[in-house]
């Protein structure tokens, strides 16, 4: 077995993504020689000592950190701001604060001006997840053959980049660096923007009159019923990542809605040969796909 | 095994849902004595002579109703009308004509007045399918646990009805009678808005600049591969299902997008407590499918 990259590993927050780095590392051992958890609520911390997937758990971040040299935020994103301002104080000198949030430009922001001297700051964001939260929904191949980005600020130490990059190659995930914009735009057409869309027509079908709505879900087809597994995600992370995208996901919402409007010109005046053209578009999106092994 | 319900099937059409009609048939021997299969092309015809999945295959479709007591047109919707002048005169007495089309109105317009008196006509919609089509798509247990709308016209033979329900029982399905302007308004926003907007964001993403669309391919999380999934389902029969259900799918979508208008001012002003209020129905939705055993 490879030396531990980590003598200690905090993570602040222990839900899909963090309980499965969790059980990755006490399963491999080369990660960390300690895993260290903190949750916000005192619930999620005794689930995680019935579970046993960390060494230690602690209710102050601050202490979660104390003495790790690697720190890795787990939560909504929309809770680095107060969790960084908690624990820049208590942070190890040399050691690599990292994150897993779906927004990267917002994590910078928010983050970066709170990051001591000598600490060194990677941001990272696993592409991966199913619709279940929580630190019982976490399993140790949720990364395998997965993306993870990393953002590193220009100037970031390259050593830093390259433990973290290897922490997530154990985890089984590829890993590639990416501009923090430019992530944060391809995110909202991939994976934001369809997430607010089935959101969204969950809703829709939610405000039918009372008769459609009963039978909306007797008569869930194909289609639906994929958009509701969708839609089943969880809403605070999601919350949290709609509003740290907001520029991005906003484009990316008006290209699509000119784009639908578009499509329902096409239905209302009968355009077969445009509807055609749109629908043959997705397959050879999803053969795309199919070739890349994304699918 | 029970008596055949009928001693000559003729399916008009044979891809994902025809061959599955045909290889139930053939597998339980109690729903038809003989079935014979016509499509539209030579290449189709050949296939299902090698698949072995049909007693007999026509490529006249005139020829292929002469005596059957059951015929079910199976072909996309646009091509329903056309096919039912070719076999009109064809029709034997006594006979039964069916469907499986996924908008009910349009078929009792288009092919309603051409049924000859003493042909019962009994429109149905098996709620099944997958993102694949043609014959090589069937499988015997696609319909299972499935539901199957019938929408007869008022005044339909009873017999007529029952045997094309038990017909559907038999396949595995669950049977149940809705008002055709009721039965396109549930399957709008069940299924055909779901299709519509699958196949929209992938022409979105298709639409981005080069460097984008490759990333979008190649970084494609969880959200736009499950819309690929959808989006790749076969472009004939999608294109037919917009153009013959135009009044309820515009609704549908003029809805959804008014929903979608408010989720963007939500992102835009940051008001969290709506957003996350449109994601928890999102997780409430899914979870009554989940007890409906739909999930």
């Amino acid at each position: 077995m490879a030396e531990p990259l980590f003598r200690r590993l905090a993570l602040l927050g222990i839900g899909l993504i963090g309980s499965s780095v969790a059980r990755i590392a006490k399963e491999r051992g080369d990660i960390a020689a300690e895993v260290v958890a903190n949750a916000r609520t005192p619930a999620t911390l005794e689930r995680v000592r019935q579970l046993g997937i960390a060494d230690r758990v602690e209710a102050d971040p601050a202490a979660a950190v104390a003495g790790a040299d690697c720190v890795m935020l787990c939560a909504p994103v929309g809770a680095f701001a107060a969790l960084a301002e908690a624990i820049a104080p208590h942070l190890a000198p040399g050691a690599i604060l990292t994150d897993v949030g779906s927004t990267k430009q917002s994590v910078i922001r928010d983050v970066g001006p709170l990051v001591p001297a000598g600490v060194h700051f990677v941001p990272a964001h696993p592409l991966a997840g199913t619709e279940y939260s929580g630190p019982d929904a976490g399993f140790t191949t949720l990364f395998e053959n997965r993306w993870c980005l990393l953002t590193p600020p220009p100037g970031t130490d390259e050593d830093a980049v390259e433990k973290i990059a290897e922490l997530w190659r154990r985890c089984g995930a590829m890993v590639e660096t990416m501009e923090p914009a430019h992530h944060d735009r391809v995110l909202a057409i991939v994976s934001h923007l369809p997430h607010l869309i089935a959101f969204t027509i969950c809703g829709t079908a939610d405000d039918l009159e009372d008769e459609s709505r009963q039978e909306v879900l007797q008569f869930a087809a194909t289609g639906f019923r994929d958009f509701t597994r969708i839609a089943a995600s969880d809403p605070v992370m999601w919350r949290d990542v709609f509003l740290n995208n907001r520029e991005a996901l906003l484009e990316m919402l008006a290209r699509f809605m000119e784009d639908a409007q578009a499509m329902a010109r096409a239905v209302r005046w009968g355009d077969a040969a445009y509807i055609e053209d749109k629908i043959m578009r997705g397959r050879r999106i999803r053969r795309s796909l199919i070739e890349l092994k994304q699918a």
